[in-house]
């Protein structure tokens, strides 16, 4: 049974209940009363409690029977042990969603757990949604709807804007809340999902994409529970053009093991979400500065897919802190145009007028030479994003009305660019930058990281010209996990090259098999009992001639017997030895989030000792397989390094291609594949397995499932 | 000629005669004297302007030669023209030191190159001392001496502190002034050093090194032109317990570049200057605001050689994104003893006591916990610095104060921990938690940078227990490059071992070599004409028998012959093959700013493809060989990785300690090293140079240098 879509009506109820009102504004069952009735928010407030018949002012009502009209929405902040009646009465009332503070659930184990698996079950019954429990709940800063207990709300007036904060923690939640007020963002909603039992972070983050006041997404995560479900609201968030910046923590074991103690959440491999994040154009932000950075910017709507810097400076050395942070970030800023150059120094002949275009600190002896310097950056420079840093000086009070004016009138005539300002000064000074379309910051290092974030918005957005995954057919994995030959056979069928062999039940069948590849060949004992062949001296290399085949077999079947008394031995793999490609490594893996992941990296130490490894989503078409492979560090190795053959990237990738689509076609019971080695030859000679397991979960016991 | 010492007289001088005083306090020759008589500067000002009686008030003098008394530093702030003119007057009358504001000088170019040669002839001449030209002065907070012209002294009150101030750049530096004050640091001096003809950036340094009311140094540069003088300055500041932040920009080619071109110094290898700060205990900091934030913590003056961070927070989401940072920095983050857990459980049920100790928002039902948590932390927990995460909650009135003092309770007993708190609201409230002696940040990431760089610093400070670099006698470098044999000879005189080799004239002695070293041999061409063998073919792998032998001279010698006709043929080199070794690479290069340094890879792909080397200045001792070593990525492939040997890390190390003492005794022509590769063989078998070309400087021309 699945969950009804998540209403509006959640962010825009017309009328609230408040089950467990309290008339004392501090109290978490009053503050939302209080602070929904200060902040003007226009719907029916219906307090529910059974010992008053008034609340801060407002009718009250003994239970939720008694209510004169079905909520929207339901606030619920009574004990853990009146939760269950008080949903359930509600959802049978026809109540839409229910917001519940109340602890005391999965978050505390044991009883908690199946607490909330009843609470759920309630839910599902009657149609009704629920957040949380224990969420500190909802707030629409437009609207003044208050569906949260959370004291930073009243701390401090939230400034309306286009940002929208979903976080998984609710302190946290209420520390980004004050961040963004001291940094100046206007929010348009804030939501803190808590135990998530029903209504999930994609959900909500989905809830957003779809709300006309929101523009830019802040999402602080601890676990995703629901990857399918958030994947679909980030790829909805794309196609909407909103931004959104992730902080996902847990990124360390410590971290991980801290997140993991403190959520009901799995940490999924922090690689994958990174891998993940960046497939879906969101940005990672690895500090909450960082993440409110990005979305201040993003609010100016500018998203540049094609990124180049120009800059305008006051001092060289602010130049060249901004150039170190452009080149790490791999942010363009290619030189002026040469006439351009000449031209500027004609107007200013100490200025150094490359990029960074350094006007010294003479600029202030003749202002008006801001906007014909700032003009050439954009109209000639052709620039997408103009950072200009005047620090101080360009917030004096002989300065800054003067520069505003003059690069207000370069915004005027290419509003379509990025325009970003080093400043420091009084705040209400800088807020008149704002103000005319300026964005602020005092650390120029900072101002750039945002930049640069831009541009990967803007990639994003742009339209996506990818070519689709390979069509496979759904596979029907064995019962059991295979034997190398049978996981051959298997990938052959979905167009996964291996190295020519053939099972050989026989000592003689192996002779007449190395006869037919050609000698040296490789030897490998064949049993569906022994996975890891080579740690039992499984595997001959070099097997130079007929009776060393012979011999081979003996060997292989007395080792296998050793160590494996009970294994069932189908017999000995004989495969040509290939010699001349590069080994690399590919395989999949079943992220208990984001479903089956694929790897690849080179082999041999590359993947072991420096973990030069990628990832990606599976499927996905050959071009981006080939862009994965060609992301590692050690892509030089394949494309003809150290003397090495160039090889054939192409068919590299189109088998990295086949392989993402055959782990979505084999279904949930696909555990793992490990292609290793993969041979990469020279180009135009393929690409070719030379050993795969494939591991494979038991088939369910009721197949009713 | 050297420069007599920097005298402290320069930042604390009695008497300051400021050269081209201008009545105007917002001209350049203005700014100084108003600002000083506003600020209360003890000293004597005295003004010198042919023009006029009297300057803001005070007496002023017509010329140099007419001041009533030699001061102890001049400001010099009149155009380039009349620059060597008034430096020579104030030279000949004793004045100690100058700061010269004006421009026009090496920064220009050309003509200006030659002016300020001539200006340090004079200086030279008259023993003064020189700060600048182009130079925006210093700025001495604690006196109110302002050898300055900088606005932003005059824009706001400089808080008076323990941070010194040195920037290469004078608007950077105007901007760092600036960016401190927004972040509340005390200052103690300013110094921008301009062209730094004369006084290095080093001196200065030194200078805040002997500076009583310096005790944290924060230093700008951007290219660095006495790499000698600045160690020294920096290996003085470890020795005096300062601690230094430094700001190095221009790491990428573009900044580079855009360093280059506009101030006259050569920019050094970036990884270079990594290494040297690394080894003298600077924390380099990637932006500004990583910059003052350390600083700022710094200025507690606690720096725990053994740092660990215990976390005490509100909110679980803190924790996570704490530790995850932590990790990243290499932060330990033990757990809390068990027997403390359950006290702490027992105190506080719903708490997570292993560290981070989540107190949850329940904290601030019971704020007397915070008390016994905190010091259960430093006491049982043993963490040399703690943070508090306690955001808008800790700074609203019905928490602070409490808070505050619980806390304070705590530090008061264990004075010699850090304390660091991230917290959000009003400034003046946060003002109170620093006043009683806690860092408080409003990012929680921040914050853990910050501590993590107390700890380097801790460390940097720690006794130094090393060992002693080897003696190597001086060598004499030959006329010449060396021939490989030579160069071999040459290191093995100095203790480094090398693959057993013989330089043969004849194939019939190749033959005898070749028979005592054992089949395979490998014979590479020798000649002083042909340093890179293996571009022309020179080079012979596995030759198996003493017919191959003679084969392989003729074949060698032939080769040569064709690929450089003219080349000096002193016939071949056979050497014993080495096997089962793992492939190493050691160099040296000299730096142009800070002399030989060493290098250290594995060889092949690891060093060309991954970049993955380490370097270190010379010379040093086998500990830290040894450390280097272990440091790089691929260490793992030394330590028996992949079925690998162990190998000969104590002979690895030896070589290399060995290697970097000879760069030194071989003295300033020799330009360069390379041992590739060295084979590391296992454990007990030592260390081998397979090849080595020394490359050499022709002897100076004139011997008397």
């Amino acid at each position: 049974m699945t969950s009804p879509a998540l209403p509006d009506i959640l962010l825009n109820p017309r009328s609230v209940a408040v089950i467990g009102a309290s008339d004392d504004p501090a109290r978490i069952g009053g503050r939302p009363i209080a602070a929904m009735r200060q902040l003007g928010f226009a719907g029916r407030i219906l307090p529910v409690n059974p010992n008053r018949r008034e609340v801060q002012g407002l009718p009250s009502y003994p239970s939720v029977a008694d209510l004169p009209e079905v909520p929207d929405v339901a606030i619920v902040a009574v004990p853990a042990s009146q939760v269950i009646d008080v949903v359930t009465a509600l959802g049978e009332r026809g109540t839409r969603a229910a917001i519940l503070f109340s602890a005391g659930f999965a978050e505390v184990g044991g009883d908690g757990v199946a607490k909330q698996a009843e609470l759920l079950a309630v839910a599902r019954r009657t149609g009704m949604r629920l957040l949380g429990p224990n969420a500190l709940g909802l707030f629409n800063v437009h609207t003044g709807f208050v569906g949260s207990f959370a004291s930073s709300i009243a701390l401090a007036p939230v400034r309306a804007g286009s940002v929208g904060i979903v976080s998984q923690s609710g302190a946290y939640g209420g520390h980004l809340v004050m961040a963004a007020q001291a940094a100046d963002i206007g929010l348009s909603s804030i939501i803190m999902t808590g135990n998530e039992a029903d209504i999930s972070l994609g959900e909500v983050v989905h809830l957003l994409v779809d709300d006309p006041r929101t523009s830019v997404i802040a999402l602080y995560s601890e676990g995703i529970n629901d990857g399918d479900g958030l994947v679909a609201a980030l790829q909805a968030a794309r196609r909407a053009r909103k931004p959104v910046v992730m902080m996902k923590v847990g990124r360390s074991e410590v971290g991980g093991a801290a997140a993991r103690s403190h959520t009901a959440s799995i940490a999924g491999d922090d690689a994958v979400v990174d891998a993940v994040l960046a497939e879906l154009g969101v940005v990672r932000a690895r500090s909450t500065e960082e993440m409110l950075d990005i979305v201040r910017l993003a609010t100016r709507g500018v998203y540049p897919a094609d990124n180049t810097l120009g800059v305008i400076t006051v001092s060289g050395g602010a130049g060249v802190i901004v150039s170190d942070a452009a080149e790490e970030l791999g942010l363009p800023m290619p030189e002026m145009p040469a006439a351009t150059q000449a031209r500027l120094l004609e107007l200013l002949p100490i200025c150094a007028p490359r990029n960074p275009v350094d006007t010294t600190a003479q600029f202030v002896n003749d202002l008006s030479l801001i906007r014909p310097f700032t003009e050439a950056m954009v109209r000639e420079g052709g620039y997408r994003s103009v950072l200009g840093f005047f620090t101080y000086a360009g917030a004096t009070p002989a300065v800054a009305p003067t520069l505003r004016e003059q690069l207000a009138q370069v915004r005027e005539r290419y509003p379509d660019r990025l325009y970003v300002l080093v400043l420091q000064g009084p705040r209400d000074v800088l807020r008149t930058y704002e103000d005319a379309g300026f964005t602020v910051f005092e650390d120029p290092t900072r101002a750039v990281v945002a930049i640069a974030a831009m541009g990967r918005f803007g990639r994003a957005f742009a339209p996506q010209d990818v070519l689709p995954a390979p069509t496979i057919a759904p596979v029907e994995l064995p019962a059991e996990t295979p034997s190398e030959a049978q996981a051959k056979q298997i990938l052959a069928e979905a167009g996964i090259a291996c190295v020519p062999e053939r099972a050989c039940a026989l000592a003689e069948s192996a002779v007449l098999a190395a006869r037919e590849f050609g000698f040296p060949v490789v030897m490998k004992i064949l049993s569906p009992d022994i996975l890891h062949k080579s740690e039992i001296g499984g595997v001959l290399l070099d097997v130079q001639d007929e009776d060393a085949v012979r011999e081979g077999f003996a060997t292989l079947t007395a080792r296998a017997r050793k160590a494996v008394p009970d294994a069932r031995i189908d017999g000995v793999l004989v495969a040509r030895q290939v010699s001349g490609g590069v080994e690399c490594i590919m395989g999949i893996k079943r992220d208990p989030v984001f479903g089956p992941i694929a790897m690849f990296g080179l082999g041999g130490v590359f993947v072991e000792v420096l973990r030069d490894v990628v990832f990606h989503r599976c499927p996905f078409g050959e071009d981006v397989a080939e862009r994965l492979i060609r992301s590692i560090r050690g892509a030089p190795l394949l494309l003809g390094a150290r003397g090495r053959p160039v090889v054939d990237i192409a068919a590299l990738a189109r088998t990295l291609s086949r392989l993402s689509a055959f782990a979505v076609a084999a279904g949930p019971r696909l555990e793992a594949i490990d292609l290793n080695p993969v041979f990469a030859m020279p180009t135009g000679n393929g690409a070719f397995a030379a050993d795969a397991v494939i591991d494979v979960a038991a088939p369910p016991a009721d197949s009713d499932n």
